[in-house]
């Protein structure tokens, strides 16, 4: 089940995931009607997600058949052992993760001075430590780049968010689990512990509104 | 680009790719039309990708309208700063990764004794080290169980795979980043740069063949 609506905290934390993560999974419709996933990173920039690509590309192909997109950005946390929890069944193996997905439609961007803000913006995001000349719109050198690239900018329709970190698990339970993976640390084991605790409940600002529906 | 048929070297790269990865991007068609993403578990069990789920969820809804699917299983490794082979341009900054993409049709598994098979092939995957008691049909406490979850199987009808590793750089230009990458060492950089030296065309058993078309 996914929430459509957030809190204003869970829009802020939604939006720092986005931020954080460099690549989604973009859900596309072919010429032949059959659905297609493209990997492609992306930047959330003044409410929208672009992405770039090439002009005669088969995303652009399936773009202009279809604009109607879906856009996918997950990060898998820990995987959960049965063990955790059962001595005996396989059953409540799992896995964590936070995901948001985005429904919306993919428009061209042809102006070069936006056009240049959004891969100025990716620069910023991908590539914090700097070591280019910016990216503007009027530099000669970059012109003919920006004019080569296509830019494609999804208007958001509607996105929802799922983080999975066992928050209907029993307080007993969720203790048990963080203790074992702090022991285990496994990479990501530490950080999905804290995000157990985070997100559990009993720890939310808001009683027992959780960002898992 | 991407390449359809592999030389058996590359099959066994691809399958041990699918058999380390944890999760996948499914692409099917809502019951609106609109092509939608989700990620799942998977395990490629005897030629095909299986996941599991919910027997009421939305999944099964679009595959109920719809069993055209695409499967995605990306990884992105380093991103590679411009400023590794451009002191000025922003343009050559990009990331590398191993990409496979699927396109099959999704079926209901009904049999309890392959359903039990799949589950039993998932847990080996994600539970290698074992602490459970093996998932068979024939077991009273799992029987009901097996019956209750959805385990659905994707038939492949093609697949593709793309690993980018910079195989079409001028060996100079691929040494000079390499080692950037094994003196930045961020995670995931000595990986990269095993794999640059791996899949470069020159280090190919096949000579200019290359996994990336």
């Amino acid at each position: 089940m996914r929430r459509k609506e957030f809190s204003m905290n869970e829009q802020a934390e939604v939006e720092q995931f986005l931020n954080e993560m460099t690549y989604g999974c973009l859900g596309t419709t072919g010429e032949d009607g059959w659905p297609h996933v493209t990997p492609v990173n992306y930047v959330y920039h003044q409410g929208k997600i672009y992405f770039h690509g090439s002009r005669n590309g088969q995303k652009m192909k399936h773009l202009k058949a279809c604009k109607q997109v879906t856009f996918l950005i997950a990060k898998e946390y820990s995987l959960i052992p049965s063990y955790y929890t059962d001595p005996e069944m396989a059953c409540p193996a799992t896995a964590y993760f936070k995901s948001v997905l985005i429904k919306g439609t993919a428009e061209l961007v042809e102006d070069p001075v936006e056009k240049a803000g959004v891969l100025q913006a990716f620069m910023s995001k991908l590539q914090p430590e700097g070591g280019y000349r910016p990216i503007t719109a009027e530099d000669p050198e970059y012109r003919p780049r920006i004019k080569g690239v296509a830019v494609l900018a999804i208007k958001i329709m509607e996105m929802s968010a799922k983080f999975k970190f066992g928050q209907n698990l029993h307080e007993e339970v969720r203790e048990s689990i963080i203790t074992s993976l702090n022991s285990r640390k496994r990479e990501l084991d530490e950080e999905t512990a804290r995000l157990m605790r985070k997100y559990c409940p009993a720890h939310k600002d808001n009683g027992n509104d959780s960002t898992e529906a």
